[in-house]
């Protein structure tokens, strides 16, 4: 009736940009992300027959009430699997510092879905959670396994298939990913309404359809070949067209701020002085510096200087979810 | 056999951003822009028997090889048309502070076409003196005239309908451009380059083409209408999408910096205080904001604090090329 498990982040390489069906969260192309560690979020779940409605927390706190029904629909979706009507107390925690701006619901809806699921006694396998956690935030599929994983679209109306999988390189190579915190605390346009947006008014969401699944291919290939400049050229590029693609919406989307700019500026000049460094920008104004485990201290160093620049977080590759406790 | 003349420079509204001929000087699309006083070069031709070689200066230095060539290249138009042999010397002056990186060279074209041509004896109208100038650089058949200027892409195969037109509003509308220098001093990719990258190699550039077309039918009712929101709104979507075609070129195009990213946010925090204004962007990473001539104080206050901003220009209409000088 309790269980406690364990997510991590990840970082799209090849972005998941735009959906094709909003209620069951199917994507419209996939995508392929590094799970990092470091930046996990912990989830406590207790099913408890005393309770009226579902007692919804974040490090102790209520959570707000669009967070509140978004976890209560998700652990209906549990409910309706284990047949059961309990109501459930639910807590998290997250590595993630407070305010930094990073989103961390992929990490939250991971763990979310191992510990409700086992609290509720059920127990699915690593496609079985992916699948159920894809329906809480989409990109949390990703964040069941470790290391790079893919997405994969899927074609079943009914999203059974559109799952992610790990996709398996040696372990020697460690991909890590230097995060440049750039928030301004201005509102952002969130990256669930970003890609609505983009899908229904972009005069360039066709052809950002077309090569993410060029990019998708080409990805897959620098991770089994291990060919890091592949990986970041290709990430690099990927992001610039995914926020491209959120300009040409109407009205444009623009998640970058000058901190954004002077990063990239810095990580261009870093890659003239011959260290490899790509940038790639999910749906907020900061930057994930891709670089070798051995290049991590001359990145994170040329970044800590820039005026706005708010803090700099290191990142390792991680593994999946995992659950702590279950009883 | 000598002529002065000096001409504006010109932002554009709807940009010019693709050729369909490069020797022609020939464009993908119309474009619509706003000639400003202020930014003008004046140059001087004077043909002479005495020369064996044209001799191109630049405020009296001699100009580098590359723009030598140009010019020379230029004056072989008008040699051609003028019969003659005769080589030139050519001296030009612009009131664009050196080293704003703030480009110049449709203001350049423009005098030289008037000068050259007068120099050499033509008494050419508006509508050639634009072909003419269109050939030195495409956007320069639009500093021709003064206030808001239309190119029209044109169709005939040797380019003789690609020229510009006045598009005729009340002189009581006063639109003006406060620029903000956003220089790094870093190279940047020419807007030749950067547009033949585009043409070539953007996932983008057709939605850009499809885009482009739309956006001149809107802003040509904008300034019909004097409708300075729509005309704002169109000009900033219209920039953003132009930048967004370059980021989507292989390798990608990034004409901005952490300053044009600050002046951006700024602008937007401007508007949320009720202040009309909007930026568009040209190749590089200045910003253009456009304001009516009210708000022109608030605006250059609100820009001239920020500090990767190295100056702030302010630019009201200005008129067209004009002949000062003929003997």
């Amino acid at each position: 009736m309790r269980a406690v498990a364990r997510a991590n982040a990840n970082v799209a390489l090849v972005k998941y940009w735009g959906k094709r069906d909003e209620s069951l969260v199917l994507p419209q192309h996939g995508s392929i992300s590094l799970t990092l560690d470091g930046l996990s979020t912990t989830v406590r779940v207790a099913f408890d027959p005393a309770l009226g409605n579902d007692d919804i927390r974040m490090g102790g706190l209520p959570a707000g009430e669009k967070e509140r029904g978004r976890v209560s629909a998700f652990l209906d979706l549990v409910r309706h699997r284990a047949r059961t009507a309990l109501r459930a107390a639910v807590d998290s925690e997250s590595t993630v510092p407070l305010a930094s701006g990073l989103a961390s619901s992929a990490a939250a809806y991971a763990a979310l879905a191992l510990a409700a699921s086992a609290a509720a006694g059920l127990s699915l396998d690593a496609e079985e959670l992916s699948r159920l956690a894809r329906q809480g935030s989409g990109s949390a599929c990703r964040s069941i396994h470790g290391g790079f994983v893919e997405w994969q679209r899927g074609e079943a109306p009914d999203g059974s298939d559109s799952i992610a999988h790990q996709l398996l390189v040696p372990h020697a190579w460690e991909v890590c990913d230097v995060i440049a915190l750039c928030g301004s605390g201005e509102k952002e346009v969130s990256s669930r309404d970003g890609m609505r947006r983009s899908v229904n008014t972009s005069i360039f969401y066709p052809a950002w359809l077309a090569a993410a699944e060029h990019d998708l291919t080409t990805m897959r290939l620098a991770i089994a070949d291990r060919n890091f400049t592949a990986l970041g050229l290709t990430a690099e590029r990927n992001a610039l067209r995914m926020h491209a693609t959120a300009l040409g919406a109407d009205p444009p989307i623009r998640y970058w701020n000058a901190g954004t700019l002077a990063v990239m500026e810095r990580v261009e000049r870093l890659r003239a002085t011959g260290i490899s460094a790509y940038c790639t920008v999910d749906a907020g104004p900061h930057v994930h510096v891709l670089t070798p485990l051995e290049t991590v201290p001359s990145v994170q160093a040329a970044l800590a200087d820039l005026p706005m620049v708010h803090g700099v977080l290191r990142c390792g590759q991680g593994g999946g979810a995992t659950l702590i406790e279950a009883s």
